[in-house]
């Protein structure tokens, strides 16, 4: 019998060109279809709550798929494992209702960016932090992040290339955690337009320098209008962590 | 006037086929000295202390080359960083004696392999842990270090391809250091054959597992027979960290 199948997939960005299928490009969407044919004969479609961007990269991408499963469900997770690569795994794989889909009927997103702002480079970093070697008013960034919670029209964060038709969504709350020169930006919402998160990241970094003041961070908001927040933050520091259902 | 130049090299060997030069593969010397010769205008050849596998890493690789520099000493490190890729980071370039030699005048070298024992994969270290997750007895791997600490024939522990004529060595020490179920192992000797480090802490694992005991240890030791240790450690968990001179 064919049922609805929903799987936590964490992956290692650095090598992939991004979450969705692309043609003659490495991207997880297709890695995980690729070893699933191989390992249930059959072309399977997986939904994904959601596209991450070439380098970014994930502890906790929902995805589902709908087959009839030959093989016991507690196996498939470890026969998956086997034959996935190693910047892929699957941590979880359950049976859910046949209506649920990943995207869909995500209600919240936890993504989380991480940055050292250490003087030197650490090479062994590089590729899942952003070296952001400045002095940053940690607190200064939080306040700028309280004026960003909330609903709002996000269309001064839209990527130029996006096209939104309603731009308007909730930040539910903004974390800054800082440590030894580490700092953890994690960031809920109930969506995220086209390198919505990056750019948030990215002008609170520039409050936290000094570049702006909070009343031209206000500004930026209000404008609505698209690039207006300039400082878009690299896909390499950032990490989709939790899906809401 | 032509100098001697020493300089230390990080890099996150998880993209590259290792140090070597290699006909259309991507490899650290060959992304040095592409780097080397666009910010010079002239080939530079650059003597590393020694090869890595690929998917090893460094935290402490020492190379040397001799150039004519007609920019100040201390701009070279930064337009170097600024221009080589993400995955490599020189740390200290530094004018030395014209006859050193980052090969010939190594005396010792200090190698670091890290493992990750949790039952489940993480998927974020896996190209910079070894994932083994078994039970280890820490103290009985500690017990084999010293064995195989001082001067041996570690013919044994070549690979199969190497073609050695002198195979003793001296292990100076082996440390083991163990938290929260992450393991270093930490190898400093005078010089290592191919694989060397990678199989010496594959059969402490062996060992660690309770698979052979300390006395089969010692005899794999004596056999000096090629390939009689034949757990070979995976590379990605490998780093070069310090060369002494």
């Amino acid at each position: 019998m064919i049922k609805n199948y929903k799987a936590i997939v964490e992956y290692d960005g650095a090598s992939f060109y991004g979450w969705q299928r692309l043609t003659n490009k490495r991207t997880v969407q297709q890695e995980i279809e690729k070893i699933l044919k191989k390992i249930l004969y059959k072309k399977i479609k997986i939904n994904g709550s959601g596209r991450t961007d070439a380098l970014a990269h994930s502890t906790g991408q929902v995805i589902n798929f709908k087959v009839d499963l030959k093989i016991p469900l507690i196996k498939l997770r470890d026969i998956l494992n086997e034959n996935l690569p190693v910047d892929i795994y699957i941590r979880k794989i359950e049976c859910v209702d046949f209506d649920f889909h990943a995207r869909y009927h995500a209600k919240y997103k936890k993504y989380r960016y991480k940055i050292y702002t250490h003087k030197d480079k650490k090479v062994m970093l590089n590729k899942y932090y952003y070296h952001f070697p400045y002095v940053l008013d940690v607190e200064k960034m939080r306040r700028a992040s309280e004026r960003i919670t909330g609903i709002h029209d996000f269309r001064s964060f839209i990527a130029k290339s996006a096209h939104i038709e309603n731009s308007i969504r909730e930040i539910k709350s903004i974390e800054i955690i800082e440590e030894d020169g580490f700092i953890d930006f994690i960031i809920i919402g109930n969506g995220f337009l086209y390198k919505m998160v990056r750019t948030i990241v990215g002008n609170l970094l520039t409050v936290g320098r000094g570049k702006i003041d909070l009343d031209a961070f206000d500004k930026i908001i209000d404008a609505g209008d698209i690039r207006k927040a300039k400082d878009t933050a690299p896909a390499n520091g950032l990490y989709l962590e939790e899906v809401f259902y």
